[in-house]
């Protein structure tokens, strides 16, 4: 996606430790029109997958998942962190290790807002090692849902998390695909995606 | 707002101890149009404001920040929630507690997205106590920035948090405002509103 591309090589910074810094306009400040534009391109990339929900994590994937809902015309869910151990048995819960923060939450989905009628797609921004999109999915299969795909803003593509998902058989779609960075240099490479 | 007041009556549960279950559309699995109703309703009340940002708080006021900063054509940002003691210098940070959860936390925004220069719309699902609202109206305070107003989406009219700030001064609406409730008997009486 040509715009998401430009906002990030305009506003983003590569830094050292292959982060990537995209906190102008993506995961703190929020751009609307870039999230409006965000929902658009995953409803043209999902349309035909006859989606009933749209899944995300929060705090950073809410704002883009619910333009997607709102693309879509279906409800927009997002999944619960908790540091809590004792599980609540009304909802699905898994362990999502976040490698940014250095631990693990438990995250939660009430079981009254999925079930095996659904068919679901999930979203978030970054998608690196995989860890929160698999536990979306994770929460997917306890529901008996049907998972639609998987939607990424910024995927890492030297990491695992994309290409494990795609070896699985889910479809995945990520909007801007980083193969290379460097933040010594301020090397950011994208792959070449259609559309 | 008669569509949220509805809305509310129609899938909303009120149960014992003042707590008002709306998590089957505002603030776990989430209603796109009705948040697209809630940022154009928000741009109508504060639209000759001069809003140049809209802040909330994460998670559940993500939904309606986004929607309302697109309506004004403004950037949203949230603020992050943390347990940590570390205040990083480059961060407005104040804590909050949370009766919900029986817990401070420490709520932040970079210095790089807040400034003397901006008037803030700080919006959230809920206004009772008035603590989250409270702590951004700080953020905004260290900041410089000027404070547009507060919008909430339900307000609990028998808390104090509406109150309080509104003798300070500030322009506060909220959507729906709840002035008497009963678990026991399911009651639920909305203050009547124009508009």
């Amino acid at each position: 996606m040509k715009k998401l591309e430009e906002k990030i090589r305009e506003c983003g910074e590569v830094r050292p430790g292959n982060i990537l810094k995209v906190d102008m306009f993506l995961n703190h400040q929020i751009d609307p029109g870039l999230m409006e534009a965000v929902g658009q391109e995953f409803y043209r990339l999902f349309k035909d997958e006859k989606v009933t929900k749209i899944l995300t994590v929060e705090a950073s994937g809410i704002a883009m998942a619910i333009e997607t809902a709102r693309a879509f015309g279906v409800p927009m869910i997002f999944a619960k962190k908790s540091q809590s151990k004792n599980i609540d048995p009304d909802v699905y819960a898994t362990d999502v290790y976040s490698y940014t923060h250095g631990n693990t939450n438990s995250v939660r989905v009430s079981k009254k807002y999925l079930n095996e009628d659904d068919c679901v797609l999930i979203v978030d921004d970054f998608l690196a090692n995989g860890e929160a999109m698999n536990g979306l999915v994770r929460l997917c299969e306890q529901a008996g849902a049907k998972v639609a795909g998987c939607g990424a803003a910024i995927e890492k593509g030297f990491q695992p998390g994309g290409k494990g998902l795609r070896e699985r058989g889910f479809h995945v779609e990520s909007l801007a695909i980083v193969d290379e960075m460097d933040g010594d240099t301020g090397l950011l490479k994208f792959r070449q995606q259609e559309g």
